[in-house]
């Protein structure tokens, strides 16, 4: 039930691993691997709407197994949707019994493979890339990767450890842009932002402390910004890393935002300098 | 256990009761007037650092009861925090007792009353109103307000039915927000609506479908944003009374944003057009 033991925990130190792997009956309690590399044998889990429509769309999405409604069947034929299996049809509550409690979805359930990993070098150096110090809550990370998409940033790199999986309550969260958006994961970040900064990345972290306005931080392509955990910030060694520490001038009483909010906000400023906000 | 009910159901109609109800023993499940105003004997309940240091430093808040941990209490002082009465001291998991497994309480809670109710009326005519038009998630609402106070909103209008109570779950995400934007609870927003342009509000709907995007549309103080609840954004009668309804152009394969990134990124560029991003 990974909403619930997922859910919101800025301050702890390790994120939490999904408890859900339906179909096996073995539930995965904490591991000190669990931030390993996924087993390639561990299904990603996508249900709702976007998630799961826009992985059969996606020819390099492999999936394993579908699980539909008689509705949700018929709004995928009605939106032209090609199936690459056989749905089981059933009932919402034989869906519902696999999920958390709270999940909505809609009637599209799926098992598939995890997508073609990306690596370091082979992400394009061009346009924007989102890098994430250790943010541990799946929704926020998914709320990040769905803005990630929306100004069509070319990776997200997140840290092998301290970062939720590609699955489940993220994939919900991303509302489907977990198959536009490829992500990175590396064992060490601050070697990660180093290796991009060789290959000609500008690398901007954002820090409420930061030394200037993002909107008066001189920004070229390709660009990385980095954003820390919520309450933590950016690491001291991820800090040292950055050609610039920007922060977001706020007018109001409030002078911090939730870290997907600091993320969209960031993205907007940064694509709208960079003259990449139109399509 | 409101992470667990409230959580993250932006397809259903009705926002889910939070049933904490500490210190009562008589769980609160569904009830059709669990909208209703707020039973006065209900304690709003605080807990994290910022939401309970800013509610102990807002004199507008009265405290009932103050428990947290030895740790908590120091760091209070360190902060040169007043306290308003005696606090219980305990340890950690006595607090944690009193919420969802999964909250995050870094040692302090409180039980207070809920703020005076700020009225329609004395909204003042000035700068920036956010509405939300039954934006149901707790999380959601509550990086809204956080990002409304970091914006300078004078207020937020929200409906007093499909939206959360300003409580738990909301008050945490708020991250001490709800201290500094009064919540304004409405029965109608069409008529709210309509009221606050009788008082010269400019009144702008977000929406996918907009007809420009909001950079590019005419925009004056004071004025009012409202946001529909995702998946399906405003409802007819709250389109009709908008003077304008704006999208907000995204470059990227994902075309929509999660509700509270959609929010802060609006309040940004309302916030810039009219001035009032600096302090």
């Amino acid at each position: 039930m990974p909403d619930k033991s997922d859910h919101k925990r800025p301050f702890r130190p390790r994120a939490p691993a999904s408890r859900m792997q339906p179909g096996r009956g073995r539930p995965r309690g904490p591991r000190s691997d669990r931030h390993a590399p996924r087993d390639s044998d561990t299904p990603v889990i996508l249900y709702g709407w976007h998630p799961v429509k826009m992985a059969l769309e996606n020819p390099q999405r492999q999936i394993r197994r579908l699980i539909v409604t008689e509705n949700a069947l018929r709004r995928l034929a009605e939106d032209g949707v090609t199936l690459p299996l056989e749905p089981e049809i059933v009932r919402p509550d034989a869906i519902a019994t696999r999920l958390p409690p709270d999940a909505v979805h809609q009637g599209l359930y799926a098992e598939a493979d995890p997508l073609p990993a990306l690596t370091l070098d082979t992400v394009p150096a061009r346009g924007l890339v989102l890098a994430l110090d250790q943010v541990t809550d799946p929704h926020n990370v998914g709320a990040i990767l769905r803005s990630a998409a929306a100004f069509a940033c070319t990776a997200i790199v997140t840290t092998a450890r301290h970062s939720p999986e590609a699955t489940g309550v993220l994939a919900k969260s991303a509302s489907g842009a977990l198959e536009h958006v490829p992500f990175v994961t590396v064992q060490n970040l601050a070697r990660a932002l180093d290796a991009l900064r060789q290959r000609g990345f500008l690398v901007v972290g954002l820090d409420s402390e930061g030394d200037s306005d993002l909107a008066a931080t001189p920004l070229a392509e390709p660009l990385v910004l980095v954003l820390g955990a919520e309450g933590k910030g950016l690491r001291q060694l991820t800090r040292s890393l950055c050609d610039h520490v920007a922060r977001l001038d706020l007018p109001g009483a409030i002078k911090s935002l939730n870290v997907s909010n600091a993320a969209a906000l960031s993205l907007y400023v940064a694509a709208s300098r960079l003259g990449l906000r139109l399509p």
